[in-house]
């Protein structure tokens, strides 16, 4: 394969980035213009950084319009880290938090948080294996709860939240590492966001989180300090040596969303993307979705074929076509398609041709 | 300044790369060859990127003759978090530590150690401004320490040890961000050895631990799992996303370090380096080195000027002339070279001369 042809990436992530980003990040790899050296050598005390750093946070702010009095920090460890930092900063000892378990990572998350404190499981599709996520009128929430916390979109099952969980004045905390800005977000309805980036924001190696001033005053002393959340506020992100690279890709992908129209036009694409497909998977039967239809996720479309042997066939030709990363998770076997925002819509027409050649000649 | 001009770059860190790490990067970021996609998309599942830490893994117990009983991790949230990481793991309720303090780094060190246990300053040169690290005979060892701690290398005073602290049977922890792989190391004389690698080793984002096995037997269960040791040895750093563009990046350094001749070559060229610029300190007079003669670093060469509008002046106009980054860390003042094993050795020479010429007109 010639070095510059690429293949349609549907990898869960780290996932597919906008080409003009990556043609943007090497033209200027040796070289920042301007200032001769490397986004990969610069100092992260340099005015050249600070800039980058203080535009990325100006572009999170204008495309997701987070209010003054939340505060947007770069982090790093991943979700799995958050998983920790969230109960170590905001569950009391004597407190209890309620999680509702949609998946794998909820579980972790909860596994972490049992570490801190108590927790309550305020619903739980398990029973179901994850085909869907809960209904409003399913959450047992506890009035006295110290957060409430949830997946906005489950990578692994392919399920998505389509509404934000009214959880009254409990502080409502969500991980949204797989669906952060595909469409618009009322940050006011949260008190925490966090997201590792390498689904719809960045490479791998960065962390974003949202985090709402009065959730900084919970935090115990004793707490290490890179796990403190006012630490990084107090410090910008620079208590300790960010990931530059990561941030600065960072910027160039939240430039592109802009350029795209913002949240609400990355929206409509998202939503037309993920149609085509489910309305492909729902055309004969030949093809079965695993999530249930209204909890199904526009990012991560999974999906069954007749038999687990035909599952293997179609992975082995879709790769062989330039269809790469459709093997599904074991959890649920099958295929996935992932589908960020960065995800050509050109891809998602090229599968579903796929998709129908492969039926006729195996349906 | 036009796009490829590149700068001579003396940052402490992030801090310069090979030209030639650079270009490879920059090549093939859009397309892995025979892949088809970029590396900043990759999943980190994939083969090509379970291959690209394999080699990573094997090149660095390559270059640093790591033993069999120890384990190479590649963690995130750089020495800041090491220095948690360290005492969570491996001191117990009712251990105690010691720790060396040689500067603002292993002052921070014992910060956090003081979080989670009993600590000992086994020796400490603040009360000379940290202008040398302590003689072995300075030290006051606990035979029953759970363990020794010590930075190897001090970036913000330019100080450094030139030998491995004897500690009998006492577990041997260090801190080498800013000197790791400079010169031969005997990993056989540490328990653990971690370091920020966005010095020597590759840009912003990735930490290198080098963890004995016994080791990893001392974390209690109640820790968050991304804190464990063990968990990352397990999961062969793969228990949540790795950094991978940083990994990658480190990968390649290392087949350059290799192609050098190793780390003793880069033992001859660092001396020859950090020999020119000290010749120069020492010359006349008008420079002042900030350590003490026995306690250079090779890593940071720190210096003032006769007054601070000199030193200003000296900034200015070496900035003017394409050396970068020479402004000294506020707690020495003065003037700082950072020449890592990436800095060519033609930047030193430049600024040699920048600096006899500098003299001349100022002196």
């Amino acid at each position: 394969m010639p070095t510059m042809t690429r293949v349609f990436n549907f990898s869960a992530g780290p996932a597919v980035l906008p080409v003009e980003v990556l043609e943007q990040a090497q033209r200027d790899l040796l070289s920042l213009p301007g200032v001769g050296m490397s986004i990969l050598e610069i100092s992260h005390r340099s005015p050249t950084f600070e800039g980058i750093l203080a535009d990325c946070e100006a572009d999170l702010r204008t495309l997701g319009g987070i209010p003054k009095d939340y505060r947007v920090l770069f982090l790093q460890g991943g979700a799995s880290l958050q998983f920790s930092m969230v109960p170590m900063n905001l569950l009391p000892a004597n407190g209890s938090a309620d999680y509702i378990v949609t998946g794998a990572w909820s579980q972790k998350a909860v596994k972490e948080a049992k570490r801190v404190g108590s927790v309550k499981i305020a619903a739980t599709t398990e029973g179901e294996n994850f085909t869907r996520v809960p209904r409003q009128d399913e959450l047992k929430l506890d009035p006295g709860a110290a957060y409430v916390h949830y997946t906005t979109n489950n990578t692994i099952f392919g399920t998505e939240f389509h509404y934000v969980p009214d959880v009254g004045n409990v502080p409502l905390v969500t991980d949204a590492s797989s669906d952060m800005f595909s469409r618009p977000i009322d940050v006011s309805r949260f008190a925490v966001i966090y997201a590792g980036a390498q689904k719809n924001l960045a490479p791998a190696g960065v962390t974003l989180a949202i985090v709402r001033n009065d959730m900084l005053e919970r935090t115990p002393a004793s707490l290490p300090t890179m796990l403190q959340y006012g630490v990084h506020a107090e410090n910008s992100s620079m208590y300790n040596t960010p990931p530059v690279f990561t941030i600065y890709v960072m910027r160039l992908v939240l430039a592109w969303l802009l350029k795209q129209g913002g949240l609400e036009a990355i929206d409509r694409l998202n939503a037309r993307k993920a149609e085509k497909l489910y309305a492909e998977i729902d055309r004969t039967g030949f093809y079965r979705g695993h999530a249930q239809k209204d909890s199904r996720s526009r990012m991560n479309v999974t999906f069954r074929l007749p038999s687990e042997d035909l599952e293997k066939k179609f992975a082995k030709e879709a790769t062989a076509a330039g269809l790469d990363g459709l093997k599904g998770h074991r959890s649920v076997g099958g295929m996935r398609a992932s589908i960020y925002n960065a995800f050509p819509e050109a891809g998602v027409d090229a599968l579903v041709r796929f998709m129908q050649d492969f039926e006729k000649k195996n349906g």
